[in-house]
């Protein structure tokens, strides 16, 4: 079974990438929504609600993990593996894959995420060990507005405000899985660039390592810490009603 | 082949135990002397040192890693691997293999170690997620004096000064590589405590994970950033005069 953790719907982006790569996968997936949003929160408190929710999914039964919240992975140290009794190679996060793929990338690479993302560092200085230099962009508030179901013109309006003064970015990584789900103010904002969404990269990895353990009924199990009608009206959006259920946890 | 980074003579404490699991393994073996000591800079620099060190053993063969040296790995993101395309269970540190071991240890347990590691918070938040609380205890200059072959009377005076108000503590762990070459300083000075040296669970730790693949001649290449009587003495001292060679990479 693999897991996935996210601080609410974010991780959905990836698990739709997920289920291109690994149809029959069973997955349980955790959505923090009780502490979300991240992407304000210090490293050490999201240190520990990402072990927290890792302990979790493992309880639960996944064996294979991947952290879909980039603010709380980003600067995961490989130290703490042993406290959660996981292999390194069976967790997979959002900046690894992401990096790797754009290693030969032309142009000028700009990376937009969430405050503590960008203060992690993490983007700059796994670009720089491959000779690149990139541009990161907070963009306060956007990953909760998504997360809360803000009004598109509300979301539209928070991309456009960050990124009008932005100029010669050739890819826009978006290192937070929230912001796919409104990659259409992306392309407002940057007509010219190239919108680079991890979640294949990620995906292509989570087939690479899981495949052919990770084989079963396609199932996916939904656990969220607080009740959403919005996590449940993106869940039907992406995957339709079938084929999935939901708990919340009290 | 199996590579070994330190700053400097710290992880041929690491090394002497890696031979009682692995005798018959080739090591070769990066002591970063010229920019010794590693426990006061800051967290940026260090993983570009680390980084750098990593790929100067991957060109000279090694698939396989230890960081020996806790201030450069202690919170090493596991992002980063991607940028020296090493998988995360080839690669082993001091931290995950000392708590692990722990996990089940009675009493008060303090670790020792450089300003860098105690500022980094790794150990604590790693034992905090077994629910165990740790006291850390920075010893400065003590690395660097025990590298750069201060006397022993200044060395066991350093320790002496940290430790003489501690109080209670039934475990101190060595959380510095370079501190088990002094540890009859740490007996004088906490003569009722347990001293824990974590080399040989990061032995045992590579032989679970690189046994039989790393099954060779039994080679050591010591490779140094910087000519050191001091560390060939204690090589030697360690090794014997033979079945070893020395680089001085300039």
């Amino acid at each position: 079974m693999i897991g996935i953790f996210d601080s609410g719907v974010g991780g959905l982006t990836v698990l739709k990438a997920l289920r291109e790569q690994l149809p029959s996968a069973d997955v349980v997936y955790f959505g923090d929504i009780k502490n979300a949003p991240y992407g304000s929160k210090e490293r050490d408190e999201l240190t520990a609600l990402l072990v927290a929710g890792l302990k979790l999914l493992q309880e639960r039964g996944a064996g294979k993990m991947i952290s879909a919240c980039n603010s709380a992975s980003a600067s995961l140290a490989i130290s703490l593996f042993d406290a959660f009794e996981v292999e390194p190679d069976a967790f997979i996060e959002m900046v690894g894959p992401t990096v790797s793929a754009l290693r030969h990338a032309e142009g000028t690479i700009a990376v937009a995420a969430t405050p503590a993302t960008v203060r992690s560092g993490i983007y700059e200085s796994a670009f720089r060990m491959l000779g690149k230099e990139v541009r990161t962009i907070p963009i306060p508030e956007l990953a909760a507005a998504i997360e809360f179901g803000a009004p598109d013109a509300d979301v539209e309006e928070i991309v456009e405000r960050t990124l009008k003064n932005e100029r010669g970015i050739d890819i826009l990584v978006l290192g937070c899985t929230h912001y796919p789900l409104a990659v259409r103010a992306f392309h407002k904002a940057l007509p010219s660039a190239k919108i680079f969404d991890p979640a294949e990269a990620v995906a292509l990895r989570a087939k690479r390592r899981f495949w052919p353990q990770e084989v079963g009924e396609g199932k996916t199990l939904f656990l969220v810490s607080k009740e959403s009608k919005r996590f449940r009206a993106i869940a039907a959006g992406l995957f339709g009603e079938r084929g999935w259920d939901i708990e919340v946890l009290e």
